[in-house]
């Protein structure tokens, strides 16, 4: 064996591997994805791309301004990534220095962590409340002139707690006296309808991070962006590699931001699904929380890991979530169409009666 | 403005943005693609994708098994990369400590500077010869027990220098000896048939990293892959992102490794071109190197910038490196067909008449 060791900050990081195989062709309430696929209209400009466009590498000025435009922002506050990893990674490696302290509301989204660590940040954890709502004011306590960053995640994963627009207004205003930077993951914005963006204009600590891997169905193509000012933008932009983003990514994308349509169908889906999975979760006497995003987290004392191994036996995979703080004996469930959650529930009725 | 500034090392480094908009439908010698485009049947399959493999995370272990059957190595010894930016990155993050040496002979990819910048590595230049020729005496007496990591790239971009086998052996063991890593840069290996896949079984500290990007006329959906031994890969993985290669990318050259015959197709029509090309230039009494690349690095002397221009004017992209060291009045040119490369010719006369 080579006596060449990596860094340690990499022998101490834990593995991180997604239980990401063989998942097509079951019900797929696990990621939080778009379960139906991606629009018509993306999928028939990809299957019309050609050769050259292949074979070239891509290009993005054009794609840009068009998102640009869409989201009412210049062309110069925005930066698109190879899905919101990316973004995150971004991020870290322009602001944080080896101890430099980050406030991260837990649990939530495994990829924040596993970025600090990568950078050696020192993580600052805010528990969630036990009713797991945001703790708005944990959070302000919790940012002090040490802090370099604090991370929201809004509707939360796995949680799917909201928080509310004057709660982040708040937070803003409290980091930026601190000098603190606020990276703002809108991941589920459009099932929660909270929109923080036109804040980019107000707040110059303010980093938000979307995708197009959930509502828009295209997990598969990686694509995610962050909007900020154009000052904080002009650093990220040097260090985002430079050609990142896949051109499918582009070509889909493009279409797609086009085709509101077929996103406010799958949003609206959701929400019929939503008052369904509720109604039915409470006949079961399970224990549920609210959520703000296209999935939710659901108590099963004493069974969980039970449930969740007899309802792949029935092809529906959904995430255990038992081992995260204030989560114990929880699933974190999709929520797909309104088909798709009674197949859910007809599943979860016949493994709890 | 905001009082929060990033890294110091983000401020110092050099904004790196390669020209690469409004390319297509120009002929593309300047970035070392495949001129072509991907091979009918990868792009047969990219055309046949369906929604789902849109919207669900991509999968990968049984491409992953393919391709590593296809390298007659184990999947344990393989990480596959959203192409090989990637791949450079991981393994500076995962190796370099802030002011760890790295050995890096120049003129080269600008990548490997741009991901050692990040992570504050301390580059150690090694000069190529004067005639462009791997300065391997150099390189080797550069490695002390100081150096971290060496970087070989074969063929050199951009100067198409190819390094010998046997050199690339004594490196590897003035390197083991010295405990560095090696990485290995084979991104252009099928046109210069030196392929040193085998020494990862021989050699703890070596890390070979090769593209889609090239030959096999995939740079649009960024694939790329380093091979090294399990002990080296258990790290490097820790690091890399768990889903940062897209489905579309896995489709393709799922298919792609099947289809030898394209590849091996394209490499002869560069290599009948490249015979062409440089009976041409000396007949245009223009000094030229040897490339064991798709590429080559070409003088004009007092007037490379007026002949870049003159070649873009008529749609002719080429590269220029003028501003490398060794490489003052030199452009960069691919190597496409032999009907590409006539075109070419036909314009250099014109514009050099």
């Amino acid at each position: 064996m080579t006596n060449i060791k990596p860094r340690k900050a990499i022998e101490e990081m834990e593995d991180y591997s997604p239980p990401l195989e063989e998942r097509r062709g079951k019900l797929r309430l696990d990621f939080n994805e778009n379960t139906v696929g991606c629009s018509p209209k993306v999928l028939e400009a990809i299957n019309n791309i050609n050769e050259v466009e292949i074979a070239a590498y891509p290009e993005y000025a054009k794609f840009k301004g068009n998102l640009a435009a869409s989201l009412k922002i210049k062309p110069e506050q925005l930066m698109i990534n190879n899905a919101t990893d990316e973004s995150i990674m971004v991020i870290m490696q322009t602001y944080i220095e080896k101890g430099d302290e980050i406030v991260l509301p837990v649990p939530t989204f495994a990829m924040f962590r596993f970025y600090a660590d990568l950078v050696e940040g020192k993580i600052k954890e805010v528990l969630y409340r036990p009713d797991l709502r945001f703790p708005t004011k944990s959070v302000i306590n919790a940012i002090s002139k040490k802090t370099k960053l604090v991370i929201l995640c809004n509707p939360n994963n796995p949680t799917g707690s909201a928080i509310e627009k004057k709660d982040v207004i708040k937070i803003l205003e409290k980091a930026q006296k601190s000098d603190a930077l606020v990276l703002l993951d809108e991941a589920y914005y459009q099932y929660s309808g909270i929109d923080c963006l036109d804040l980019v204009n107000e707040f110059d600590n303010l980093i938000i991070i979307r995708t197009f891997s959930k509502a828009y169905g295209m997990s598969g193509l990686r694509l995610g962006y962050a909007v900020s000012n154009a000052y904080v933008m002009e650093s990220l932009l040097k260090v985002a590699s430079p050609y990142s983003v896949n051109t499918v990514a582009v070509v889909a994308a493009s279409v797609a931001i086009e085709d509101d349509d077929y996103v406010n169908w799958y949003v609206s889906e959701v929400k019929k699904a939503k008052k369904i999975i509720y109604e039915e979760l409470k006949k079961l006497k399970l224990k549920t929380y609210p959520t703000a995003g296209n999935f939710l987290v659901v108590k099963f004392v004493g069974k969980v890991d039970e449930v969740e191994n007899a309802l792949r036996e029935r092809e529906i995979l959904v995430r255990n979530r038992s081992k995260y703080p204030l989560l114990k004996d929880c699933l974190r469930i999709g929520i797909g169409t309104v088909k798709q959650t009674r197949q859910l529930i007809n599943a979860l009725k016949e493994i709890l009666k």
